[in-house]
């Protein structure tokens, strides 16, 4: 089998070394220059010819720098003569740019596909997009991997007797009812009302909560706007304690302060995004992906299933 | 301008001829064979050479047909040195495929929309997709129209004093309230519940509608079962009548059967999809789409917005 | 090397698994649905995964439900990571639309070899096309194989003391000139003249057929009408007896009945094209080119040349 | 509508002057340097921006070089901006190169088609192909016109009240017997025989020759071997004179001497290709394709039918 | 003609204001979104159906958000059907990734090149790039001005009469060369010598500047040190007073106090890129190269030589 | 590993079978033909299946033939299903043609770069491109190395106490900077200087030549009239002796004489391009970079940095 050969951009060269020390292989090096005139310049340090090349960088803040480094990244893999090279993209914040609901715009996820293909990716490892059509707008092979496993035992642990899985959003209750299969628990969801084009708001739990120790769970938690809306209908229909989870947490803007705030007992998330200093409060609890994308990685590279591995959904 | 050239193929001829008498611009003929091999052949009967061609055909069944041979239109559209070929196809049946919820399966709705490209597709003109993400699964412009005010247009002769729109999903439920503020009417919806993989029950409606005249909106009607939960559930929660709209009416294995037998007032769709004789009952109510598809190509034709005429959603 | 992972469509699974005995392979598991909205899905129930993918389907009636189920397939194992997708497509139906003999029509067999392409098709092991030019039709390797071999060995158990074999079209005479030289007996044509833009009538017998046991030679059997005409000739011109042999056996619209009234002594053909249960009638023997085939993909498995095997012509 | 620009090659000047002739426009200025390396450059001289521009060069001999200036000069039209790049290449001297029959060789035709797209080629304006499936090869709209008209109007002018016109292939004799059809008289054709792979014979002449003036209408006369042989064939079946004609005239290697040596009364072809001082003997009658090449352009540019005016075939 | 239609991206709004009053059309209104998960979102708030649109954006500081905002219009305008999409991009600073002198790293000029292109861009309106070999990593046309004329112009109002045109480098002296002859002036330039791999020395002024006015003519002023070192060289050679001229002023880590510091009498550079209201000192004469890029762009609309105003080099 | 299969063109089979040699690897045979239309045939007459293929030629004069040939062997290559194809071009003549520097023309070296890609070919091994930037122009991995090593081994036999290296071009200097220091000597260049558009002359030597023993390096000398001018210079500025190196000889229009008329000791290049018999002259040298080409062809057949053995430049 060809050799493999690992990089990591900026976006979060933490999460790389936590996979590559699962696979007991090194972050090969990789050395970024930025020039006077604010262009960048990637150097891969390691043989690349003919190696199955893996280029870690979840699409996180700072977006722009993030994205036009990783095109960098794979343009020079493929120059160095790669034999296929995987970006390892746990984070794609460009998924959220799913449909053209406003004349004239792009829809940046699938124009974001496109690039990653033309600089050369010709596959893609993810996790929980925001909508399974994403998936669609690849026209290489795409691994998508969810992290309810790793989710699901962080809450094996606790008392589950009275739990309930909450999805703040019925029409996508389809994974949270998937996630309370895992814990045998219940599941609620709230039923979301659009008073104006620009105004949506819950109106109504779907399900039982009354007493009950409710589990919040989201793909992903940016201004955390849905997730202080959902808490506080949660409170109203008498649930006992609040746990929020989500698999990308970005906390824009204060949103731990306003979760907190809103007297949630824990918030749980995994390491698809860096977590700055800042933010590491003690009510955070974040749970790290680095052994399932590193399995992942294993069993691309051995040519073996993954989706034996995972369910995907 | 370039001259403009309008053929149909052989899924919805009738509604090509109503376009056309819209614009006021013939049918250019066209020939269909089929070879002792099964082969098909379709000749395009009028000179193409520098043309605005568009080709109407919905991918309706039998489906595997109807896009092959509107495949070999394009080709041959293309062949003939038309100047831009726009495919006209108001229901889109791949688009249901639109996401990898098994493994080893093709995400049938970008297959679909790269072999039309793959064939010369220039541009779509489409109605209604299943799933708003479909639109990026295209690498050529879609215009996406939604069949809304033909549907409100109809509702509005009726006594609309005590009426109430119901989506029976409320994930998708803003289309049911944008047809709602279109009567002046409330909303509700239907909540689905996820009891295994592979069944989903609606365990509740949210919104009042006891004692309502309710109007069932949905994109498409295909089996029905959907259909019929519904109105089971909304007899059930005293609602005075039931109406039925949509905009893609399939009726596939006497789904309209099914759906007149839970008593139903009326059942309202479209003409995206030809419907058979045998299906034009007294409860079945056809609305056209013919005259917004004819002002939309007018408009792609002359270089107008189209979204200026048309909220898309 | 890569393992080999060997699919069949709807088209001919009794093909498929002759093949794969022949290689002592299994065809692995796959699933097609149809929905209720006629679309199809395939979903490959094996690991495809860097394996050496070969899906073998004939372009044989229904063709444009194979032709879809095909590229569906294809897609499929696209993007289920296969390391190179081979497709198996002994009989090329859409092979006979070569040319663009009437305005605005396609070439249909090179549509459809941009569309197996564009479905992720990268190499084509077929048999017999109608012209040799057809191969240039494709942008990716393509295998043409023969049946000449198999012909000929069945005709070799015959007492071939005055046996000629004719070729129905005097251009395309090439073909039966290698079988004769390959069974040792002299060789005839038939002359083929125009009357007018659509009726062609064999004119002439060139060379000696009085007397002699004919087996004529074609390459594909549809409609039989060329084939009655020239047993008829043949006849006229005092043939002692007739054979009829060919690689694709299609036999549409009653072929069989029509061409076993003229009195052939056996009619033969290959299992390119499936044979439904009430064409096996006496008159006629099938031929398996199954060994053939699997020959050809051992060869391309295993990087041996497949040329070195076969003659092509 | 866009004006047109048109500029010729180094292949053919006289042609590009004389269509230019027919349309009333200038063939545009291009220079041509070698550079001390050998390499090529080509200038246009005329501005091309949004026009619709139409190179004129037969891939004649020095083929190589001919066909590397027409890549030259298509490139420089797309960098330069033209609207439209139509290439008219009334013969094509790869389109020969149709098939695999040997492995490991090119299918030339179906490349050099590849490579004038790949340099900018949008469409193109050739005559008679040697094989109607060559029209396949190309991804873009192809004219394919015939000098049919051209060669019976000569015709016509003797008197053929005794006349056949004779193929020397009777496998592609279509375009003799709608020769025969325009001069209103017979048809016959020579059956060739194979009889080792690279030994081909005229064995018969299938129709009534004897005592007839024969016209043999050939596509091609490169070495003129084929029509040496059916020349004698015809005088052995007692044809009183023998004329011959054919589209394109490359009369390589002392062709004419060859043709000329066996008797005939006239060889007439068309300047597809250039005919050099030395071949412009009394027994060659040249006829222009000027007339119908420029009709063919000015169609194009109008965009008007140019199968209306032209059967193809 | 088909109408035009110029947006602005954030990059220089000013510039495009500037060139649109020349143009005597308004800068169609854009709007740019940031997500709180840090993504742009550019709506075109103008038609563009059919329209010939022009995006302006120099690629200058902060060059990825830039880059990606670009890019994000690029695919909108396509997505709304624009006729033809040419990006103004006065400034390109990836042009200076112009080879691979590093293993390992993307020739980031090509690589942005294929990124522009893949995004929809149509073709390319530019000014002095780095090398004008970049001028080919480009697949679409593209129009390369220079801003030598406007130099020239504000030059002519001094007395010149003892004037130099110096190029720092003798490589590139051509420029230099060219402008001094538009100036009647005479031309010197440095000599650069290489003395290890990441130290080029100015060793030597070849041509004469001693009591002379030097005029130093660069392509384009980063971070200055060339500059300085010019300078310092020209003084040390006699220079009477000395110039800095260039067309792209990015101005970059306090480039304009390091060269103000040598004592140089004006820095003249044009607004390609946008000057900062800190860097608008006194010694800085920012000339508007406005009017070239609207006629360039006008003559692109209407069809007319861009190279017939501009010399091009 | 795959096998290798390496295959010579028409261009330079002598380099050929030197690298086969140093490799123990035979030159697979492959055989051209000349059709009597001039267009050309070239089969490999090796099996290329699933192997690693190179193809060694060189463009050269006839520049033309040479490539249109490599065209032909590469779809060849592809058609016969190599695993990867990789062009070993020692000189790419079309690299001069690097930018446009006229209005209308092609920039020469990215279209056959487009058009080799274009062909079948999946990677370049070339050696010392005219400008770094030419490199860009492919959109597959090349290989670029120089012949420094090979020429630094031949005068590191001689007596270099005063030895200096003479750049022609003082732009172009970093290669004979490197070189000096390979042979631990000092530099010098020639300064250029436009007198006109078409007239360049050097005017300047920069760097002590005096009494010294100067070697003249250049990448390439084809007329020789910058190598001419440079000596008159170097004997004006008082050398002691005057030898002349390249890697590309080309020698084209009698350049050979004219450089031995100046007096020079030596003349020396490599065998990137073939040395016809009448330029074998005493004073020439020339140097094989056969085993330097055979190393990086069994680096890249075996997965191994090519960087790591050459440094690129």
């Amino acid at each position: 089998m060809r050799e493999i050969a690992i990089f990591s951009g900026s976006a979060h060269p933490g999460l790389a070394e936590e996979i590559c020390a699962h696979l007991g292989e090194p972050v090969s090096p990789s050395h970024v220059s930025r020039f006077a005139n604010d262009c960048l310049e990637v150097q891969l340090q390691a043989n690349c010819r003919e190696r199955d090349v893996f280029l870690i960088q979840p699409l996180v803040a700072p977006v722009q720098e993030n994205l036009v480094e990783l095109l960098l990244m794979l343009d020079a893999a493929r120059g160095a003569s790669a034999a296929r090279t995987t970006v390892v993209m746990p984070h794609f914040a460009y998924a959220r740019s799913d449909k053209k609901d406003t004349p004239r715009i792009s829809i940046g996820g699938r124009l974001v596909a496109d690039l990653l293909v033309a600089a050369g990716a010709g596959r893609i490892l993810t996790m929980t997009l925001h909508s399974p059509q994403v998936h669609g707008f690849f026209s290489v092979p795409v691994d998508h991997l969810h992290a309810l496993r790793e989710l699901a035992g962080h809450f094996k642990n606790h008392d589950l007797s009275s739990t309930v899985v909450v999805s703040p959003d019925l029409g996508n209750a389809k994974t949270a009812t998937a996630f309370s299969r895992m814990l045998g628990v219940s599941v609620a969801a709230g039923a979301k009302q659009r008073f104006s084009d620009d105004r949506v708001v819950i109106t109504d739990i779907i399900g039982d909560v009354a007493g009950r120790d409710a589990i919040v769970l989201d793909d992903e938690i940016a201004r955390g706007s849905t997730t202080v809306e959902i808490v506080h209908k949660l409170r109203e229909r008498g649930a006992r304690s609040v746990r929020v989870a989500c698999t990308h947490g970005l906390f824009a803007d204060g949103a731990l302060d306003r979760i907190t705030a809103t007297g949630v007992t824990e918030i749980v998330c995994t390491n698809t995004a860096p977590i700055p200093e800042e933010n590491r409060i003690p009510e955070l609890t974040v749970l790290s992906i680095a052994s399932a994308l590193a399995e992942a990685i294993k069993r691309i590279h051995d040519g073996e299933s993954v989706s034996a591995l995972f369910d995907q959904h």
